[in-house]
């Protein structure tokens, strides 16, 4: 990898911004709650991923670097067990302090330290370091979006985020192609990738035929009037327990008000709109609707290859695949390698990009996953047969 | 009860701006969360004890009353189910909507609302519902200096809030002697009192002698060092098995640091005090500790007795009288009926006051309650043999 | 005390034979099952009750005595923690060793030197114990009785045990009133009694007037019809809260077949006989039930005092005290002292006795309970206004 | 499939014999309890491998068939949604009644109508159907086998059922290359096979080496010296919560007495044999321990591709290869599409064989399944590099 050190810095700086950016709408209170465990307080992103660079790049390349607050390593650690002591994931939402103005602060003192460190230094370790911690940070932006999502659904007001998130009319329709044989998938050496998307490798498919089109508000509602809600045969054994202990009739965030069906949207309630693609379905839910049609969810790998066949990126597509590790993947040692591998058990690989991933983040190789009950991440249906 | 009307509108003016000078020290986010059920935000005391005048007072008897939102009568409705659905108490904390501001725009609005009824209506009614109103209130600012407390306990950096609620080491010391007979209990009809203490009754008492002191930290700290907290012969079961399941080695707040124990308390943390009364004691605790000394904690009936002959008001005392209705006690019809008399049921009476109990609303009828495993309230020990 | 040692010999060993008895009619699979904590395994009763003959009368007087099965003095101990290491409560259901054969040998191993020793010996000491051990073993025998029912209530096929504990109508009708005044209650010294109900003691009675039957099924139905399982008014919050968690609707063992409400029985599944008192409710329910009628329970001193007045014995009768220690009890040194004082806190005083209640074993004085929201046991419900 | 029709007959009968047979060491208590809801009470599994005959082989098949009694088709369903009710899986162990013999009868029963059936009858349906439920009967056979073992092992007293299913030393040793390439994988149409194994079909695979002996203890015990189970950097995020929670420092049955390790075996309580394959790991040790040796465990491929290159047959062996449809495959409909496609989800694949396999039912295409946590089957870990 070779990115020039000049873009480094600027991109540093300017996905930096972009976080403080995607705040704007927020009122101060809206910095705290976590809802649920998996739904993090808008400011411990805004932490968190101001810790990664303090902790993975100045105290280890800026030789006096006097942390800004030595609690708040231990604060803003989410789970790199590595690192050293942290705040319980499920507690992030009972820590007032330190306050959104001394985040804010912070982020503006490892901001300057960094771009200080990127102007003084040209170690390809160090450049390395801080862009895997901007791609870090993009990620954040777009868990931000979720989480921020769920904050206000959450308020029995609904408040409204803006539109800057919406969806669109898939316009492409039918399916199209792809022929048995061997193929290529996983990152190659251009620019940057995670280390679980690298690996190139080959990979054998069958004959098989990819909608071009994401699944429909006006698919996934005839599913549920048909009773895809109400009929285990569709469902896996776990899916459809987890049916029933959440009591779920439809996708998140849709509600029924006098006998129609609306949806909590970031720019308000709103009525379903038919023609969009439906979105904030669980693994279990995809699946099930493949059943319900007759068809399946693609493999990442066939997902990889059919890519080129059609438009992508309004929302995360679930895949058939579990989340593995490539042929030849190692973690890293210490920390970072604890960035993706240790997650690969009982979750599922999602590919493409959503509305709310940062621009320059989304890659067809990238690797996005998510346990099979999870929903409240931009996530849509893409069928094969 | 005949209050003067001016009076009630003085003590409504003042309790509701006390309730927003305890709040002074707060910053705005740790007006928001619920580190545990029992701990409610800051921000839903200011709008709960808001709603009970809009819900009881305003919307009664202010004929062309228009409520700040109708939203807020379900936001701030605690457990009263006469009064319709309300937010589920362990979600308090997710609620980041109203603002803080909003809500201090309601409490002004609904305080002038009762305030310009106060002037222009002279009904009993009205003054008696005030009244329960302010003492609800000041009920709620004791609750809500526990819950401060609670919530910086809970922050790794432990913010001081200030030094107003400090304790101070009781002066007398000694037992005192209570002659068995007939004595009279119970709340007369001078002055406020709630239902649950309301039936002036006798009861029929054994000689006894009560300490004029509560148990220090002193005593505490011996029973810890000879294994108070490692033998169960001196616990119930159910308190035993409290103290396994989570982990008690110390009233709530203290910690042990290179050896010694400390706690947190309101100005920060420190080494123990050991002149000062024990605080922050379960039930179970404080049973267990009196067991140790051969000794046992008073009666409700003793207490009330014997309190002229001892100094109170530090710490809420707990006793061995289980919560349950005098004699004659009925519930009130409707939404009034559930202040009390549901909790009547696997509680245990506190008795006296404490330091964050408002000026005027200590009296020694009064029965305040907990659950046996409740310790984050302002509870300490006084013992009886 | 001085039972003549004939006399205790003679108790011991029908006491034995009774609970062996008391499981004819079983087959040998129905001894293992724990369906729910509060049940245990019937095999559990046969070597419990043996137990603790060996462990507090053989080990301790007879010097020469050899464990029938070392292993089973962990076995078999329930809760007495001064007695050593046990088996987890809950985890009773799932021992099938020892086999019911070689605990019924256990049982005769055990019986035979106690007989031995009490025909050889004659210290007080020894008599005292045996006799506690004696009303142990009856106090089992009515929770052998519980449990069997439960046990056999799960079946899908709800087998018959027989006829021998059932119900018969409550002949007196009407309200007894009592003068208020000074009583005297508590166990004096005749006879056996158990700790928590020595101590004679004088208490203090309004006015009142007791309902000489015990509420009936046709009563109890009117409270179902009429909504009592709906009403939030008529119940503490924590039984609302339980109702609404276990889906009450009517005691337990009742069930709605084709519209009709019926009830498993010990001789089999029936139709509500509307003239029997109702059985298996919980304190909850007894509360919620009394307040519909607008009367209340009785205390514990009213039911002991009013007890000639009315016939009693059909079912525990569940009063409005909680189970508190009596004036200057005091629990016993080491495993005996855990009977009955641990339990003092978050339980509920029944009075009386009930058709599963062993011969003898019922006394005026005795102090039964059980939490407020258990209901397996044999309890039932009486009146106060 | 065209099996001669008397040996399906025979093979029946010889199953069926063999299931009691299994049963032979134990007391009629044991039959009953069930730890966990995973391990099943052997009486469900006598009664269960009967009901699965009865519902879809006679019910279907023989016109005049009169169920033995209509309450077991509810009794003894498990998870087959499609076939009605069934009792709550956890509460299998609180099923008394029938009573053994009356499962036994029950299985006679069963097994004579079959086999009247069976010599009357010649039709490939009911082949088909019947063969399935001899494969069921002898996956049931297994289970039975580990649930048995789950149960003497929890008996304080570790009861010997005998030394049918020791293990004995791997023998061959080092390991073999296999060339990447091209492999065909899946069941042919020869013999038996679940729909889950069908799909004959290629996979692409890179060079690997493959132990030919698995793990043993030794190896096993070195890991946990070096502590295996107290460094995060070896486990899966979920393996480490799960090491902590259940408090995991060895394999299941492993137990520490006087500073040694020892087991629990079928054959009693044993110092651990060195020699032997390690047994009882869970995926999240396999794969800890496979980090640990800088390996990794084989997929399913690999594994089956590699398979006649060592012996197999000892332990199930974890792969790397979560359960996942096979190319083509679709759920049968109705009941019998329930017995493998719904649990696709969350579970890793097992390959090989056990001790326990019954005879005749081990074959290198069987993909065997169990959630990532599970290690009471008889499970041991081969390594690939």
């Amino acid at each position: 990898m070779n990115t020039p050190k000049s873009d480094v810095c600027f991109d540093f700086l300017s996905t930096r911004k972009r976080t403080e950016h995607l705040c704007l709408p927020l009122e101060l209170e809206d910095f705290i709650p976590q809802p649920i465990p998996d739904v993090s307080p808008p400011k411990w992103h805004l932490g968190h991923t101001t810790w990664f660079f303090e902790q993975f790049v100045l105290l280890n390349f800026e030789s006096n670097y006097t942390p800004f607050d030595p609690n708040f390593l231990f604060f803003f650690n989410s789970y790199y067990q590595n690192a050293g002591e942290r705040v319980a994931r499920n507690l992030r939402g009972t820590l007032s302090r330190p306050t959104v103005k001394e985040v804010l602060n912070y982020r503006q003192y490892v901001t300057s330290a960094v771009e200080k460190l990127l102007i003084n230094q040209q170690s390809e370790d160090i450049l390395e370091l801080v862009t895997l911690g901007i791609h870090h940070e993009m990620q954040h932006q777009e868990l931000l979006m979720y989480d921020i999502k769920y904050i206000f659904g959450m308020q029995p007001a609904q408040p409204i985020y803006g539109n800057s998130f919406e969806l669109t009319q898939e316009l492409q329709a039918g399916w199209k192609d792809v022929e048995g044989g061997i193929y290529e998938i996983g990152a190659q050496n251009e620019g940057f990738s995670y280390d679980n998307e690298k690996g190139h490798h080959q990979v054998l498919l069958n004959d098989y035929s990819i909608s071009q089109a994401l699944v429909s508000n006006r698919e996934y509602l005839d599913f549920i009037n048909s009773g895809g809600y109400t009929d285990f045969n569709l469902w896996h054994d776990e899916g459809w327990a987890t049916l029933q202990n959440q009591g779920w009739k439809a996708p998140l965030y849709w509600q029924q008000r006098a006998g129609n069906w609306g949806y909590f949207t970031l720019s308000g309630f709103k009525e379903i709109d038919l023609h969009l693609p439906v979105q904030h379905v669980s693994y279990f839910e995809a699946s099930a609707f493949a059943a319900w049609k007759n068809c399946r969810l693609p493999t990442e790998a066939e997902w990889e290859v059919a890519s080129p066949l059609f438009s992508w990126g309004q929302l995360w597509e679930w895949t058939g695949s579990a989340y593995l590790p490539y042929p030849g993947f190692f973690k890293a040692l210490g920390a970072l390698g604890e960035y993706n591998g240790k997650f690969m058990v009982n979750q599922h690989v999602l590919r493409g990009a959503s509305v709310a991933t940062p621009p320059g983040h989304a890659r067809k190789t990238y690797r996005n996953f998510f346990a099979p009950q999870s929903r409240w991440q931009f996530s849509g249906i893409r069928l094969v047969k």
